[in-house]
């Protein structure tokens, strides 16, 4: 590409977001740039005294349509566009001044329309037109012009201004053109899918259209033949993995994140003192306490602890300096994430310098707003709702002859919170809020029930006296006799097949309680 | 929002796509419709003996800058946004006529930056301002307007224009709108992940914008409370669930496809006559066959018959008449897939109606292109390559004593390639090419081989001189001694764990041919 001098001499200034916007420009104008300026950001800029020209009077021509119509104009895009060197004479014949740096931005559309009182009309009207434009326009002549989206960019476009004898070089301007596009792209993405959704019956858009932030680039992905990179939403608040903050330790890993993913939505669940271990995408242990997150911790390590081995452990109160200790002293880990980590364990933690610990913040209860899971497919993608079904006590249906007691109902509830984030088919078994044994990832029931049985043998537990919770129904009463068999004393299942009846009659023959949520969680 | 009586007096045409424009633009002509036109378009119309007027002729001012900037003018912008009835008087004030109808469509920027001689400076001239600015005012002013992307709509615009007194009616309208964010939206986003991969050390661009275009509708997500969708590819091209076409039976459900999917990619790993058996995201059986299509399914059907029933089958070859017979006769199948359905076996089937059976076409060996696999986690968007590595013959490394013979270098590969598609822990026992038994999502390795062992006892096998394919390193000798005990004479793994020459002694020690790959397959 063409080098060229291209000092900036004339801004145009025209921003929905107007954070720092006004020393910017008073920098602008000390270093002698001539200001255009439109609408709001004219009038800021006026009443503060900055020195700046109308886009209207620039062009000669008025604004119309209630500003529908104001740049998108020759001598504004022309003087955006122009090769410098190689249009300077079509320029002055046609007294199109070059326009050397542009500063737009856009309100987000998704703000717009996430108002409550927006109709469509007011987010059809709220579409910009000659902002996106001149925002392409600039971006596209990047060998020549600056494009600023951001106000985070204002600094370094000043500093370079300041270095460089008023141009802007050539790999910053690059790098904002690319920002413009992502900008550009990413606010037709909203109006596609917000017009769509409207004619859509189903909710889903004709499209589906989204844009995900870099955080981290990968040494490799699943596997060390994959390369791979974590991206996440712009716009994310709720504390997850995708916003914690490392405190130490190696890089995340692709299987960290999605590991350490699953073990603090997990442990998000639970309203007591809660520890979640995970291991290859699955709980391994889960645990809670009245008493300390010690304890907690103690009884999730004690489900499985040859699978906790290497795992990632996730808490829902700050990690305090004795459970960092009992880790630390006992147990290769991974990754331990909390919603923050007390003074006190930090310099406990920092003696294992490997193992990554992050901070997510606190979060405030439920998960508030709706939200999408992905599923990749060769050629495709499957989009759902993700899956925020929570059954409470007063959703529960006793079907059997017996009712469960508080205490079996609170560990039913225990387990069926582990059983949504097992992979299915999911058996849980389960005691005094902590889990006995898990079953995942099976094809039949049947084996999953085994494997929870398998699990808790090996950790030394006694079943008898356990409950258990089934991420779907029965189809069969085998799987009611076997965990009679094993001593179960309470079931907990969403009920719904063909032969709940005979399942229930196997509950009531052998004593067990049994509880129909009426809620799935297949989780694959 | 307010109606307005809308008819199309004046359309401006400019594609780069131009199937189907000559005729569409005599149609116009026929009804009166004042035609403008720019560039390579306007030369076509021209050529054809259409009426057309040039742009520059239209605004007055000239084309400059090598046709950057044309359009950008008042007269084409205000002709477009200006709102019928509110703004009429300073339309004819500034002497701006209505453009009712804009035909623009955009050069597809994927395909610029795919040709092997595009530099970075053609990709950036390649960016058009002006086509998608006049796309957006009129998807905007959609309300008077009507925008129009894609050829395929030429009819539909033409059949309404005749059916209305040459209006076209607001439903049409708005759906056109919304095709046209669409194709801006996807528009920008393949020029913002071009230019920032441009700058990204890794590849991986600064933002991930995709784009994917609803295929299906679903009653619900993996559990009945969640609410999906399908999406597609727009360019998928290789035959997969997403490209496949239903010849009969039910809707797919989100977990059919889910599961279609795993199935038909496994099965692609076989250039033998092959059969695989999903459940759960699982393969639960494979086989081949040197004989035929029915001894494939037979011998997949009897790894796990529990699990299959039920399941979803997929194959490498046509479905002939004999196999259909044997599925329909024997089990519940929720989907059949295979490259194609021979004429004899579609009345076989047509008798279960509820079935879904679905032809993908016939891929033609390895895949090719490189493509991104997606994992979504709370807040973000896990990126990796497709796990589309897959050793061969002369990858191999024996590693003990003992070398393994053809017949089980022949079962080790095809073990190998059934644990690449069954979740970890991935332990697969096999024997003349038939898994006997299939143990998936374990989080120790140790329980996926009792599964295994578990399973194949459950189908009558004797594992006795069967092979063994593990989807990662054995971290410790206790993997091996236990296949040894179980009859296991081969096994295939990755190798690399720090007790490598452990697991090697112990293989040793019971006579164990083991090879090492070098390759992992983690899949979660």
């Amino acid at each position: 590409m063409a080098e060229h001098a291209t000092p900036v001499r004339r801004a145009l200034l025209s921003v929905s977001d107007k954070t720092d916007l006004v020393p910017f420009a008073r920098a602008l104008e000390a270093r002698g740039v001539e200001l255009l300026s439109t609408g709001g950001t004219y009038r800021l800029l006026k009443s503060e005294g900055v020195a700046v020209t109308e886009v209207s009077e620039h062009t000669g021509f008025p604004e119309i349509m209630d500003g529908r119509v104001k740049t998108l104009h020759p001598r504004i895009h022309g003087g955006i566009l122009g090769r410098r060197g190689q249009d300077d004479a079509v320029m002055a014949e046609h007294d199109i001044a070059p326009i050397d740096l542009v500063v737009v931005n856009l309100y987000p559309f998704a703000a717009t329309v996430a108002k409550d009182d927006c109709t469509l009309e007011d987010a059809i009207e709220n579409i910009d037109i000659g902002g996106p434009t001149m925002v392409r326009s600039c971006a596209k002549n990047h060998a020549y012009t600056t494009i600023v989206v951001n106000h985070g960019d204002y600094d370094a476009v000043l500093k370079a201004l300041g270095e460089h004898n008023g141009e802007v070089p050539k790999p910053l301007r690059y790098a904002l053109a690319v920002k413009a596009f992502e900008h550009t792209a990413g606010y037709d993405s909203a109006i596609a899918t917000y017009l769509s959704r409207q004619q859509e019956s189903d909710g889903f858009p004709a499209t589906w259209s989204t844009q995900y932030l870099k955080k981290q680039s990968m040494r490799y992905g699943e596997n060390p033949h994959q390369s791979a990179a974590f991206y996440v939403e712009a716009e994310a608040s709720e504390p997850s993995v995708s916003t914690a903050e490392q405190l130490q330790g190696k890089a995340l890993s692709y299987n960290n994140v999605a590991d350490t993913d699953a073990a603090l939505e997990c442990v998000k669940a639970f309203d007591d003192i809660a520890c979640v271990i995970v291991k290859h995408a699955n709980p391994c242990g889960v645990a809670t306490s009245k008493e300390s997150q010690l304890e907690a911790y103690e009884r999730a390590f004690q489900t499985d602890s040859e699978s906790a081995f290497g795992g990632i452990i996730a808490f829902n109160r700050p990690l305090d300096a004795e459970t960092a200790r009992a880790i630390i002293d006992r147990q290769f880990v991974e990754v331990i994430i909390a919603p923050s980590v007390e003074e006190q364990a930090r310099p406990i933690l920092a003696a294992k310098t490997n193992v990554r610990v992050l901070e997510c913040g606190q979060w405030d209860g439920a998960e508030a707003t709706p939200d999408w899971d992905l599923k990749r497919v060769k050629g495709g993608l499957l989009v759902q709702s993700r899956d925020q079904g929570m059954v409470g006590v007063d959703d529960l249906k006793v079907v059997t002859e017996r009712t469960p007691s508080d205490q079996e109902i609170n560990d039913l509830l225990f387990a069926w919170k582990v059983a949504k984030f097992v992979k299915s088919n999911a058996i849980v078994y389960a005691k005094a809020e902590q889990t006995v044994g898990i079953g995942a990832g099976q094809m039949s029931r049947v084996n999953s029930a085994r494997i929870a049985g398998i699990k808790a043998e090996h950790a030394g537990f006694d079943v008898a006296g356990s409950v258990m919770a089934s991420d779907a129904f029965f189809p069969f009463r085998d799987g009611i006799d076997n965990a009679a068999k094993a001593g179960i004393k309470a079931v907990i299942q969403p009920g719904g097949s063909m032969r709940d009846q005979e399942v229930i009659d196997a509950a009531n023959e052998a004593g067990i309680a049994m509880i129909f949520t009426g809620m799935r969680h297949f989780r694959h």
